[in-house]
């Protein structure tokens, strides 16, 4: 919890730079060789986990905003945010309201106004990522997500939606560019579906499905050594994975 | 455009009981036999034509809010809004800015915020509903989507995405039970999403797909009379179809 001093101070900046009545909150999920964790962050001087999140500036365009939210709250840059969801209960925030409401008049208190958030999720490579906590958090950390702490606010909520966000548009979007290695094998691929999805796919009928969404190239040659018959490598083909990216599917209508 | 004593009136009322900075539109998409529209205002005062859309409560739940503007604005009610995009630019009210700049001094004037708006839409049988303008605009239309009138500020862009988001929709959930009669033939499925795709499908794999979703039951008897081959009836079954709506087709992951 903040001080008294830091909530006043903190309180003033956020009136004058911030939009009122809106925030947002960033799910980032950490994928690496069959294991799923999640970004949290531990406040300051009290053991509550929350969502990296924060306010936009008057001006700012809602992408950057998040990008920067999540920069300066966790370290991570440069990465590709999608807006899922806005989360509008009018009763989401009062667990802020009844945490600071004896510390300021109401009418300075930034936390007393009812907050929209506008969730964002990403997929990332969590080994390729060095998280860092803001002033605010003493802690900044990947949690794997079947062990959660419990989180603040509408938090697990968020968390959730954008979970099935992620699943529902893995029917009609890639995924994985940014998480496989140049070249990598069908059951490799499939490794990452899994994980996602939580749950053990058909490997004819998922090497079926992928093959027909014509986003992957099959190398000429198999991958050398190992005991067993070489698998066949694949790389994404960039240029209809982009066009997937935009458009969804070919093997969609 | 409002008149200075209407706009003065507006801007009272809306500091006192709106939520600062946050707007919902709606893109009401209207299907019947093969043709789709989208309902659309003409405001009072110039021939500018807007989406419907409106303002938040101080203590309103997002999802209430946008039903009871939909209903407010045209009329509709008990219609299935999805939200599915916050839009954010700083200068998309701009052209609200300038219209009302020189009416009244910038601190009362509700339309110099910074508005985000969050969009829903919807799809119904436009033949099922009447459209009713409020006191605001003197038409509201359905109007075809190939012969659209010029939009006022970023509102060709959000019935663009509305768009898009329908259209990728269907690769995942289904659409058509407020659509179809209780029974259809496929060809008459078919042709609704012909209709919102806007391009012709393959017969078979279009049967083969559909099927393939377990969203449908064949009726035992097929349809009576007409000069050819009589068709086969089909309806959704409930149960799957709503499942599906939830989770994502069977036919996915």
């Amino acid at each position: 919890m903040l001080t008294k001093k830091e909530l006043i101070d903190f309180c003033e900046e956020a009136r004058e730079n911030y939009l009122a009545h809106i925030s947002i909150d960033c799910v980032v999920f950490g994928f690496h060789e069959g294991l799923m964790k999640v970004l949290l962050l531990e406040a300051k001087n009290s053991s509550d986990w929350y969502l990296p999140g924060g306010f936009l500036f008057k001006n700012e365009p809602i992408e950057m905003a998040a990008n920067r939210i999540l920069k300066e709250r966790t370290g991570l840059a440069e990465i590709f945010l999608q807006q899922f969801h806005v989360f509008g209960d009018p009763e989401r925030s009062k667990e802020h309201f009844d945490m600071y409401k004896d510390m300021l008049p109401a009418e300075e208190n930034w936390f007393m106004d009812r907050f929209l958030t506008i969730g964002y999720y990403a997929l990332v490579d969590f080994c390729e990522t060095n998280p860092t906590p803001d002033t605010f958090a003493t802690a900044c950390t990947w949690r794997d997500l079947n062990d959660l702490p419990v989180l603040k606010l509408d938090h697990s909520l968020i968390l959730k939606t954008a979970l099935d966000a992620m699943r529902l548009q893995l029917n009609y979007q890639p995924i994985g560019y940014n998480l496989m290695p140049k070249e990598f094998t069908m059951p490799e691929l499939q490794k990452l579906y899994e994980t996602i999805l939580d749950k053990k796919l058909d490997r004819r009928n998922f090497q079926r499905r992928m093959l027909g969404f014509g986003i992957l190239n099959r190398m000429e040659q198999p991958r050398k050594g190992g005991a067993h018959k070489a698998p066949y490598l694949y790389s994404f083909d960039l240029e209809n994975y982009d066009a997937a990216l935009k458009e969804g599917f070919k093997g969609g209508w």
